[in-house]
Parts: structure tokens; C-alpha cells; sequence
């Protein structure tokens, strides 16, 4: 997967909708940031892991919608345009990594 | 899971375990900025989640090394003093949440 | 998820398709009967652990291949038809559960 | 993951443990074939992916239980007996596997 049908969604992203997504993942980057503190401060083991399952867990959830907004406008467009079956085996792709 | 059987590990992380740890959760957290960049450059939705799986993917590698540290030392001090049972329902009851 | 939108998919599949798909359920059938006779010869936890992890990476497969036709029929066939959001709402959901 | 360090638990799994672990695994055998029968029927996709990630989460609960019996004899007799991180290491292995 290192060639990908577009360089950008077809309909562009919104300033709103972009701002959504960065403040998930700024909150994202502060708890991989609060995980480093714990690290630190040599907190329990269990502690560290049930807060890297909560990191992966929000990001999953980014990626999803990520994913959500991916199908109802670059693959709806491409089905639309009768170019459907590239854009959604390269969804499938995506989404099998994703799932792992 | 509010409630951990230890503040800290049994044996404290040496300078160096807290810094390799640390420095690969830098790595992740510089990871997650890099996202937040894509995002506000309108980046193609496919390459943004072949970068959030990347992510999720470096997480786990940090987690297993958390966790296998944790039974080398947590749950084989535990086992050895003849309380293993209570460390290592505690062990699979967050392995349960990280590997969702 | 109790309702679905649909009894059927909207294309009925073929019966190379549904073959296909029966001969590969009937496989993992196989796989986990192979593993119920393990257990009864008492075979080492790992190695019942590996073959457990193989027949979920397989039911994981025919998921994703049952979802990538969902995709290009009915999920397609509800866009062009000016539906989609219903249909990628539901499939969204269901990509939820399976990735866990 | 070829060659494993036991070929037998070092506890020999006892006939009530064996049956109920071999029950489970009937109930999993019967979902599979329930979902043969549900693509003869032509059944609709996401209602199969329903059942598909339910099998998947009951294989993962026989999983963790059969990996929590192995941490509880296997892991702790190797730690006992001063053999713990080859062991470990084998079951972080294996744990890393089942939790794609």
C-alpha cells in the first residue's frame, strides 16, 4: 500500500471537521505523553498497560470515523461514478490492517 | 480494574529500561503530531489510517514489552512467594483489554 | 444491532459464491474440531493456542471477504440509489465489532 | 513458533477441565455450521459478519482460558524451578499472536 488512489479526499475536509479530528488526536498525543510520566515516576506495569489500551482504543475510534467520512464521500463518489470496485478493495485493505 | 495490586513493579525499571520505553513512546507521541499534519493538510483518508494503524501497531509492541517485563518480574516474584494466582488473574484480565 | 436493513443481500449471491464461502466455514469447522481432539489428548497449551489464533485469522478472513461483497452490492447499490449513509452507518458498526 | 518447549501441560488437564473446555469448543463447532446455513439461505451480509465476530469473541474467551491455566501450571512451574523466561518468552509469543 504505498500508492493510494488520491492525494486528498474528494471533498475537501471542512475547517470544523479537521479541527475535530486534531483535538481527538491532541488529547491522543497527551496520553501517550502522560504514559512517558508514568514511565518515569516507574509506575505498576498493569497501570501502564490498561493506559496504552485506552490509547489504542481512542485511536481506533479516530480511525473509524476517519474511515466513516472515507466511505460516504471518496468511495460513494467512485461508486457513483462507476469506479466503485478499485476504491473499495482499497478500503478493504486499509481496514484489514486497521483490524489487526 | 481501579484497583492494581502494586503502586510500582517489585523491581524497580533500572535508568536505562525507563529511557528505552520513554524514548519509543517519543517516537509514538512525534507519530501522532505527524497525523495531526496530515489532517490539516487535507491528506487522502486511506494514507491517514495506514498511519493510525502504524500507531496502534507500535503501541502493542511497547505494551507486550510492558507486559512481558511485568511476568518476568511482577508475576515470577509473585509466583515464587506462593501468591500467583491473584498476580496472574490481574496479568490476563489486562491482557484481555489489550489485545480488543 | 438487532435489526438489519436488509434479509438478503440485494444481488442473491450465486451458488459458486455461497460454495465457496460454505467450503471455507467448513474448513474452520474442522479446525475446531481438531482442536476439541487436542485438548482431549491433552496437548500442550501453547500449540492449542497457535491453532486457536489460526482459525480466528481465518474466520477473520471470510469476514472480510463476506464484507468486500457487502460493499460492492449492497452497500454500492444503496448509493446509487442516493441511500448510502444508512448503509455505511450500519456497515461501519458492524467493521466495529469485527475488528475487536 | 514450530517447535514448542512442552508437548503435554505439566499439570495434566483433568477430565472436568478437559470436558468443559471441549464443550465449549462443540458450541463453537455449531456457530460455524449455523453460518454455512445462513449463506445457503442467501442470509444478509452483516447479520453473517454478527455472528462471525461472535465466534471470534468465544474463541477468544477459550483462548484466555487456556492461556491463564498455562500461566497458573506451565509458566509457574518453569519460574519455580528457576526456568521462567524461556517460558515467558514463549507465552508473550504466543499471546502476541492471538491478540492480531
Amino acid at each position: 500500500m504505498d500508492k493510494f488512489l488520491h492525494e486528498h479526499p474528494v471533498t475537501p475536509r471542512t475547517e470544523g471537521e479537521k479541527k475535530a479530528v486534531v483535538n481527538r488526536l491532541k488529547r491522543i498525543e497527551g496520553q501517550v505523553r502522560g504514559i512517558q510520566k508514568m514511565v518515569d515516576e516507574d509506575r505498576y506495569c498493569v497501570d501502564i498497560l490498561v493506559q496504552i489500551s485506552a490509547i489504542n482504543a481512542a485511536l481506533k475510534k479516530v480511525g473509524f470515523e476517519v474511515a466513516e467520512r472515507h466511505v460516504k464521500h471518496c468511495v460513494s463518489d467512485a461508486v457513483t461514478s462507476g469506479q466503485g470496485n478499485e476504491a473499495i478493495e482499497e478500503l478493504m485493505e486499509v481496514m484489514k490492517r486497521f483490524s489487526k
